[in-house]
């Protein structure tokens, strides 16, 4: 490209070009696509031929002689000129290699449906790695980080002790729900196969003279050759958009705990307990130059929103179906199913991005705690005073008026924990003397119920993943844009 | 209520009202949840008590007695003083049974998150038993109707021949990976259990002094009680939403077989194909006497409309976690829980009444076929071709071209048929005879390919359904509104 | 209702029962609805009379008499048997009046599409009104917090001073362009009309034996009656749903400002800036009592939530009209439109309570300041450095690696403003010497821009709207559940 | 590139590179943004330097001459560096120039809010008028079809007479609706502006040394470059994500239109009434030569359902400003922003082309319509009845038994009109004589009520509005993939 004549009116899929990894990319580009319909038909034509067809050698080797041959535009050309995207495709791939065989007793959907399913198939694959990859990371983090108390927070305000290695596991369960869920629709996902135009498998039957067994002989190859251990039995011309459609759900799912833990992690940010990270050469704000942004945690929650708009241009196809099916799904499935890959792949390299490298403040999260233990630990106090006798509902009201006049002494600058001490003393219905007390507010740091175990049980669990999938440690965070 | 005092301003929950069934309705309904609550108190305390707590046997008697006693009126009088619904619901009942022991070491999501999984599990469970009584509906009529032979339709156009049953197993195939995908949900649907205020199960381990078999023992009596095989271990205040949209994705699913079903009877009803029944005593058109409309199939898919808004409301929960948790996502759920659970109920409940219902002409279906079986058989005459030498494209363009003189003369009012084989025969490069020719298009109607068999695996695999729960019999079509 | 027998399995709906207000509910009510489709058939019927049908005056009476006898539960026993709601209530009103002489010459859709555009209309008033008085409201506070300056915040971390006013005033446009909005739609709404089954009101002009102008004549004299302006000309059965999509997408519009309040407001309190207001006798949590929890801006973000979710029920109708309608939008239409409705009141209601009732704690904005002074003038000193000559990228650059030491201080627990102007100072490359620093960092209260004049121009402008709109003084901030 | 050696992995945007226009795409291309963006600092530093500030000729000229030199691989591997894709923008258009003086006093989101909105005002304008030009295809094929009678079709069933023209006004109406929202929206659509980091101007008033006069000049002078003729005073660093919502909002209004015409068109195609088309070299299907498939109605379905997922993007970003904003909103725009603008023109540019090319059937349609007479004059009938004397009730069901039992004649492939007519006069409380029925019936086609009238009125509001925007003259239909 010459310096000054930019691709004028080039618009690259910004999922691909800025999101998601070169090997998603791969995936959905459309060269890519492209190579894996000529190896389909030249799987079938194999097969075909092994099936008793007449289809010479020199035809098979020169179409796989031109295989690799991908020029876009020209394809693009003879579509402006069929109006029909398949038919250039062949037209293309047969004019390279001299031969017309490919593509006997299919239609359009043979091919495409197949190689689609196959897309997904492999994207959901890749994903399924990359989010065994994060999951492992992320107990690394909760390892890491497993006794590092602050106050958990509920409608956003200081409530009772955890953990920040707690708070992960609270994520990365979410994640593991997502994970099964996943690896449950992977195994379970029905290839449609070689159906025909109408489902009924009419072409092909006419093609092997009325031989069923050769009919699923010919299918079953090309599914082995997909990698499907299923096949659909009765579709129509195309398979239940359904299907499309609960892939996306899984994958909505799986973007879940990666957007909470953003989410959180932001609101972290806003009270600098923690940073999301900061790479060499990075620049915060053009215009602040103190700041550092949780823009990779907001670029999680950014790609979640795209997610669920690809999953509505699904739903929009699914029950929407006339009759054996038509193309009225075929531009938003353009759009939809590489966005929702594409998509997904930027939220889990973001998110291992974040969680390797996410930084903590110890300064600062111990001024918080000092500043809300003696709230925190209100609920053992009620507890307290109910073990010795006190109505809960009395109790309750008792310590719920010594501790907001202790948030007020706050809200002025004054010191919170004395003046609650101090208060609940004089509250005879509580029954608690000053040195339960005492005790209680010591001994809040200590207040953290089953976190470790929490902890200490994802962590396990997340090392099972790894075990089950351990080429996810292929993948190692990446550095994002 | 008195003549002319209607109940003014009393909204009713339209889903509920109009088009779910009762045994739904009462799931769902106010009071039925309350006294579900009841149950759960009662439950933990009697477990408290078994571990050693200190609960009067005469304050369970109490609470046991009163627990039917639902007065909605007074717990929303009481709410409009707390401002706060579950403290009202303590605070009545404990009036109710005059003691103060329920809720110990419980925060209100121990109680509301708890009695929300087991409406949706209760439901989700009802909407399967139903989903497998429409499928055995729908296989019964696709086994009635195997031999019923029509131009299936591709773009909404004769395409190639099909029968009637080997479309319903289209879409009853549809309905079985939804099912299996609703199966796999519910043996794996986790309970949040009693976690506390921030999911650290601090109060509960204070209450048993430190105990943590007690804890456990505890939540999984609960567990147990109300039906769950599996428990979350690390949530935090709330259990991840997007275990609530999981179900949602999955009820999409499962409604979108209905949905495409719906869309084809209407398409069929407007060629006069077939009719989605009539009841005794319905009016039609009230300006059209004559009109026989699919308004059940129409309300199909307007509920499946609804269905996915009821989605979309818990997609902008899922992901949208702030640190442990909040009520930001109440007033969704309030909606969108139930909501999802009416419409899909009232989505099978139609689905089930039009699949027993409806009717075909087969008059008209005859008159059908007789119009388009001539360009049905085009691509066996394609494959004859190419079995005879002909280039696949070459041959492909000369049938396109008698195709369409042809069909233009049926537009013209002309015999179709006779027109499309004269023009054949004059068509060397095809190498078809005109005795092929005629013994093709003769044979259209047996152009069947795999339809039969397809027909006969759905009708199994619907049995097979059934064998598996065989309570689902007791589902019959129920009159709708 | 007898104690200890609740009303099984009613199904309120929950936006009328607890968010909306009653006299949104009640333009939703089914009593409601019936109340106003009987007005507009006597209002039919006079306007037929006089323009010259043969209708007895005794006939008249008789309906206008029994117009407030609406037995809902007779009505749905009727439907129950005709299966069509319209013709039950045709029915139930002739039987009651002794009559048949209303619908003539309409179909149910000329009934039904009026009274729900009608519906549409008064909510739509209703919501103006209310939003109106909110801005006034918010108005209000921004003048009272005119001067209380704290940081604002882009990435949710401090960056340049603000005021508060100056922030409600952000909010407050946002309102201003949404009731902008929202006025416009009000006065170009059209209605459907009297135009018969296909919309070409063939029926009316038989009943008016081809007489056009009789015609047209009746149907201004609905419109009139209704309150609108402007009629459609060409619908078809049912009038285009994207007019229903276009209303219910500028009630997201108008709850957007709302929503994006709620959201800060939540952040400040996670702060303890700022806390949503108490009620007297509101529990703030039952296990935790020191807390104020922002509940009802949880509440707004929740609503908000539903109410896109009914955007995409009727975005699923909107381009799917086949030929001249049908009623495959009546299930989801039954749902969606009250629910927005239903919703937005609810969200403007929780709007203009919190609004009302919002408070600051001064000494923690104080607190907060201090924190952050120093680096919320780093822009300034940019400004100055370049003013002075320095390389725009080098001098922040300079300034990034200042501000980013005396942020870890902070981190520390250092005291960050020394560090900075230490470091400053000792920059030659930003040509600021040490005075100079000083000077900006002690102004920095001052760095407010045009905060103040946007303040005051947000408050003239909700005036001028408050003046359009007098009757919206007549909104108090309402009591909310 | 050479042969053999495709793109690796590079995937385009698809809605640009398959479906939309060159000129939409040029507006969202990478390298046209980078101009725009030039553009604009160009702008700024002319205001500036006139305002006042010491800016050198030299400068300018220097930027000036390298504004079009677009390197976006260059662009790129800076963003690797400084992770901030503004300041990589800036490095290199500062590098090409050789000086340091843009971007001063601006924020990043100076730069790119006012260019996107920019970006998205030219859409609109540019959507504005092919949609006034599809409009006035439509009047014209509206008027060629003005006196072609068809059956109109309610609930997919033949209801009442009409005309094609009639219909096409019925679509042409709702696209008018949309039409006034879309200016109304474009002619309030307010610019940003120059707003600094939080939105104070703070910077701009330091850089013009507390001139607010100046501050205002300088933007009042940016907004004029852009074409705006409003400007928001309030926003925080982004302006309010409601705005980008109603565009959205008014997209998908704009093609609701469009799409119901495509559904419909689908329709009749299934009925052989009528083919969008069919352009020279076509190839239908590549499997049944025969077909003429609505592909293209299919499409601006699928495009539909795109828009609709984009507008769900956005509502994501809608009501969830935190305090002044943040980039969580950017990857969602980056997608949604371009992909609303891209679908819309897609949907225009298809049914632009569908409007003028598609063909209408005679024949056939004259065949339905002698299917179908009878039935379609039975409202008429029916209020011959009511103005006889006859109770509309029994009237109503008297019709109803006789045209269903014509029906099913028809059903059963008997002469239905000879049926109907007989059991007609056969009925004596009809109280209409055998002369009467014949008349109605024999004038069945004359039943058209006001479609002619509602035609040529819809035909008047299409010139009106090509007399508006004359320029969309220019558009022609365009052949389309």
């Amino acid at each position: 490209m010459e310096e000054g004549q930019p691709n004028q009116g080039i618009v690259l899929d910004v999922l691909a070009e800025r999101y998601a990894s070169p090997e998603m990319a791969e995936i959905w580009s459309a060269a890519g696509k492209v190579r894996l319909e000529r190896e389909l038909w030249i799987a079938v034509l194999k097969a075909q031929r092994q099936l008793g067809l007449d289809i010479p050698d020199e035809a098979i080797a020169a179409y796989e002689r031109v295989k690799n041959n991908v020029d876009l535009a020209r394809i693009r050309t003879r579509e402006h000129v069929t109006k029909h995207d398949v038919k250039a495709r062949i037209e293309e791939f047969c004019a390279l290699a001299g031969y017309e065989h490919i593509h006997k007793g299919m239609t359009s959907r043979d091919l495409t449906e197949n190689v689609e399913q196959l897309q997904i198939l492999r994207s959901l694959l890749l994903l399924r790695d990359k989010a065994v990859a994060c999951l492992a990371r992320l107990a690394e983090r909760a390892r890491e980080l497993r006794d590092l108390v602050l106050p958990a927070r509920t409608h956003n305000v200081a409530a009772q002790p955890t953990t920040l290695g707690r708070r992960l596991a609270m994520f990365g369960e979410e994640l593991c729900l997502a994970l099964e869920h996943l690896c449950w629709f992977i195994e379970h996902y029905p290839l449609r196969g070689l159906k025909g135009p109408v489902g009924t498998q009419l072409d092909l039957l006419t093609l092997f003279a009325g031989d069923h067994d050769k009919v699923h002989a010919l299918e079953a190859e090309v599914a082995r050759f997909l990698g499907f251990s299923r096949r659909l039995d009765a579709p129509g011309q195309v398979y239940p958009r359904s299907l499309d459609l609960a892939a996306a759900s899984v994958l909505v799912q799986l973007a879940s705990a990666p957007s909470n833990f953003a989410r959180t992690l932001r609101l972290m940010a806003g009270l600098e307990l923690a940073s999301e990270g900061f790479s060499e050469g990075q620049v915060g704000s053009s215009a602040m130059p103190h700041k550092k942004n949780a823009r990779s945690c907001e670029r999680i929650n950014a790609l979640f929103a795209v997610l669920r708009g690809h999953w509505n241009m699904l739903a929009a196809l699914a029950g929407d179906q006339w009759n054996e099916g038509d193309v009225s799904c075929s531009a938003t499935r353009r759009v939809a199913l590489p966005g929702m890959m594409l998509a997904s792949d930027g939220i889990l390299e973001t998110f291992h991005w974040v969680v390797a490298h996410f930084t903590v403040f110890p300064g600062m999260i111990e001024s918080e705690w000092r500043r809300y233990a003696p709230f925190l630990a209100t609920t053992t106090l009620l507890m307290e005073a109910v073990k010795r006798g006190a109505g809960r509902e009395q109790a309750h009201k008792a310590l719920q008026r010594a501790a907001q006049a202790a948030a007020e002494a706050l809200q002025r600058g004054e010191d919170a924990a004395a003046h609650f001490t101090a208060r609940l003393a004089a509250t005879p219905e509580l029954g608690l003397d000053s040195a339960t007390v005492q005790r209680v507010l010591a001994h809040a740091h200590g207040l953290l119920g089953e976190a470790h175990a929490q902890t200490d049980r994802f962590v396990a669990a997340a090392e099972a993943w790894l075990a089950r999938f351990p080429q996810a440690r292929a993948y190692a965070p990446r550095d994002i844009l």
